[in-house]
């Protein structure tokens, strides 16, 4: 993940652009939002790959998919307990990428429209 | 925008999903995000067109695509005055998305683990 906010100061680099775009591509797709959505509103925060078919009325191998992309950009995840395997957020990597998008406050913005 | 949040309490609906997935896309590319990263950092916090090709390298029928594509997502907002047409962000839908995307910090996570 890029240390540097696109909207703090500076302007980003393409490389820091790329990184945080592919994070952001892991996040901008409806099925991805409502996996997301769903293990965070799992009884302990955590969900089976099993739990998650149902509700989005999804195939496995595409609920499959979808965890396997939200997984390599460190949105979520896994644990493997016996015969199951569990997916939880990562707080951490969520909150990281929602300050990213948060544009500092401008001191003062003097709009004299 | 949907005014429900993925990341907090019940599971978002596939309409809510697909409209925020949409705003999301917008962000999730890399010109894009530097595009708003030079909007914000420059002067008065505001930038033509023209102040936005040189640094980007890009061809100006590309970033007026990405421009379009900003300002339908309601990410940046313009104003012609004169001949020229100044674009600026709109913290606020930023902030918005920031805001969905922040998880509320669980009360007892309860982790034995």
């Amino acid at each position: 993940m890029p240390a540097v906010s696109p909207l703090a100061g500076e302007p980003i680099k393409r490389a820091d652009a790329d990184e945080l775009a592919g994070v952001l591509k892991a996040f901008a797709d409806p099925a991805r939002l409502q996996l997301l959505s769903l293990i965070q509103s799992a009884p302990q925060g955590e969900a089976s790959a099993s739990d998650l078919i149902a509700p989005l009325n999804l195939s496995q191998p595409t609920v499959s998919h979808h965890l396997r992309i939200l997984t390599e950009a460190g949105l979520i995840e896994r644990e493997k307990r016996g015969v199951w395997t569990y997916y939880r957020l990562v707080p951490s990597a969520i909150a990281a990428i929602a300050d990213l998008l948060t544009p500092p406050r401008k001191r003062t913005t003097k709009s004299a429209r």
